[in-house]
């Protein structure tokens, strides 16, 4: 069991990244850049690259509009769109200062995932805008991430942008959260020895974040009875005194409301977690969100996800001696980090190389079983469910998963097989990794 | 003199690169890339880069928002803006069709001036949505590069975001053909002995890079009444018929047709070109756009630029026999290449180095003053008045030229000195280039 330490030396430890952080940001003063992507032999080659030369492939590309996959980068540009409205723990701080964030998104794409990803900040906290503002500047992307905005807006914005573009969107908060999270689930569960189709789940906080996995376990199987979903006022039930007023502004989670809970629990945080295998809490900052006593009532041995940052619902050490078998953070200095970002690079690899039209659940859940099944093959623990960063071929593997779903659904626009799909996807990875590497050691990139 | 070539074989001989164009863009799926810009030694710096410790870098640009110009590549990200309306010669193709050039002009954006552009495909026609999407989009850029935009709304966007944007706003078109073309006028009045304040000048078309350039023109210090300008519809001048719909429907052209042209002179393109000294073309491809005979009526010796694409509107050879003394096309294999690519690097570069809020007309004259100094310090000769690609000491110098005069005029965030200035933007193309060889060198971007 993980050594104990209090609020004051976590807040602590986690001032180091944020001291280092204010003094390399305005050292490298941005964190990605445009290179050339095509070979520069001398200024003869600026006459293919542009005009004269470049009229013949605008031509085509007149002619058949899906030609700009081929003659542009288009296949492989993501978009990282955000209003800035609910950024990290932080709020609603704006499209300026959520830049940092966004083009800290980009790296990682790149680094972890070959994808050319850029950040478009959106100067507009207008649902409708924000749409219209990302219709607009589509043209130029394959792929749409949408990043930090705020709830329930993120669901309407995700909707209709899947349904008005012929490229996929994807919300990371929602759907990149979710398959992490039940990647760890499925794990979780192997250790505990239950099965996905019979436990109980917990669901404590109704955002983003967990109004997706709902949708998710339930497509994975889970039998929507089987989820009981709490927020700030209690268990959602068709008869909470505020239905009504869900139903209209938020409809996604008045549908929860309706739809899970088959036993019909009422009541508080303490009521929805009592007697469940599985709790996963995206809620408010602990420690004492969630009590220790709540948690001894669950059905163990058990498995919980205590996803808030900086700090936990509840300390790792507290849920443990409560009998939680399998306890994971969003922390990377606890054991089982329940992280996003051995999500969204795969993900968005396989669905670009095999040009998906859009990324569907079920491709996010082919990539929660692939990240399962790389940490199941390198050895199961309770302290090992999911990946580490480390961990790299979990990457090229995810985007093979999703690739072929998207393939079987009949939504790719490209046909290949499991190994060219598994060697382009890890070929790029590669080549990305080592090119910012040879960057760093041919002093293109300043070490601090 | 150039030896004589007809249409076939100048058609035939653009053919390659349009040929090589087929071949390579295919070949390599687009022309930039978006890549690392900070180091990263291991996954620990990600919690740097990204969370937890972005979040403070994010709390400092919400206290204070200038500090996104510390903590983000803001500073030199440039959206290269396009509705694809008017894309080289091929006209309304579209955003989609319009990539390929929007890409290639960011290549040249980063190889020549070290400056992170990125393109902008903006889906729409209405002029006043593309202020819209271009507003929405502008948090992330530190300068926007308008590009193909037809006239005459190219105008009106360009003027409202001006206004309404706080970064600087270019149109590449406009004022970038009007600096790489007042260069040319400078060292062409120098060779053959004339005054640029006492000359005749005949401006045939009245599209968006000569409207721009009659502005450009008078505030170098041309009296408006020694500008003769002509559309396809005759000499403007405030009796035309149409004028009253011109007043209406494009107010730029009715301002030079009540304002240049001091004798009042009416007419064809003919009775326009003579006796003046200076003829600047950027009309309707040639040959025999401009006819032999009426050049021959030029006040000689004269200097022409005849700038359409593919062909100018009269040969090189022609307009010698004419009397010509200094003559330029658009082409690079004819003399006297007027290439916007020797202007709109180096502007951004110093634009953006001393983060000036605009760019003024007089910041793209001192531009124009500086490419004329560096092909003059180089040697002036009829065949060689402004640079060419490979003189790539231009890009710095016209860049410290450019921000020396943002300081001057008090639209600068950030004072430094000519030294300075010139330092860091020499090596900033410097570095971009020498990392774009590298990436070759290293195999990161193979050879075709």
């Amino acid at each position: 069991m993980e050594k104990k330490v209090t609020v004051e030396e976590l807040l602590e430890k986690a001032k180091k990244p944020a001291q280092d952080a204010m003094k390399l940001h305005p050292f490298y003063r941005g964190k990605v850049q445009v290179t050339p992507k095509c070979a520069i032999r001398d200024f003869n080659d600026f006459g293919i690259w542009y005009t004269p030369g470049v009229a013949e492939p605008c031509r085509d590309i007149a002619k058949d509009p899906e030609k700009v996959f081929e003659h542009t980068n288009k296949a492989n540009f993501v978009a990282v769109a955000s209003d800035g409205t609910r950024v990290l723990g932080l709020g609603d701080i704006g499209p300026l200062a959520g830049l940092p964030v966004m083009e800290g998104k980009a790296l990682l794409f790149k680094y972890l995932g070959g994808v050319d990803a850029f950040p478009l900040m959106i100067d507009t906290k207008d649902p409708d805008e924000f749409i219209q503002a990302v219709k607009w500047a589509s043209p130029t992307f394959g792929g749409i991430n949408l990043e930090d905005i705020s709830s329930p807006k993120c669901f309407y914005i995700l909707d209709r942008l899947r349904e008005e573009l012929d490229i996929p969107v994807w919300h990371d908060d929602q759907q990149g959260t979710a398959a992490i999270t039940l990647a760890g689930v499925i794990n979780g569960l192997k250790i505990v020895g239950k099965k996905l189709n019979e436990v109980l789940f917990s669901i404590i906080g109704a955002g983003a974040a967990n109004i997706c996995l709902i949708r998710t376990l339930i497509k994975a199987g889970v039998p929507p009875r089987n989820i009981i979903a709490v927020d700030s006022k209690g268990i959602l039930h068709p008869n909470r005194a505020d239905i009504e007023t869900l139903k209209e502004k938020n409809p996604y989670k008045y549908k929860i409301a309706m739809e899970t809970n088959g036993e019909g629990r009422e009541g508080d945080m303490a009521e929805a977690i009592r007697d469940t295998d599985v709790c996963i809490a995206a809620s408010k900052p602990g420690p004492g969100t969630i009590k220790k006593e709540w948690v001894e009532k669950m059905n163990h041995p058990a498995v919980m996800f205590a996803e808030a940052n900086p700090v936990p619902e509840i300390w790792p050490w507290e849920a443990k001696e409560a009998g939680v078998k399998v306890f994971g953070t969003g922390r990377s200095d606890f054991p089982n980090q329940v992280n996003n970002s051995l999500g969204f690079p795969g993900i968005f690899r396989g669905t670009l190389d095999v040009m998906a039209k859009t990324i569907t659940d079920e491709m996010h859940i082919a990539a929660a079983y692939a990240i399962a099944e790389v940490a199941e093959r390198k050895g199961l623990r309770e302290d090992y469910i999911v990946p580490t960063m480390d961990d790299w071929e979990v990457f090229p593997y995810e985007a093979t998963q999703v690739a072929l779903k998207a393939i079987e659904q009949g939504i790719a626009r490209k046909k290949m097989s499991r190994q060219e799909i598994y060697e382009k996807a890890e070929e790029t990875i590669k080549s990305a990794r080592e090119q910012a590497q040879a960057m760093m050691k041919y002093g293109f990139i300043k070490l601090p």
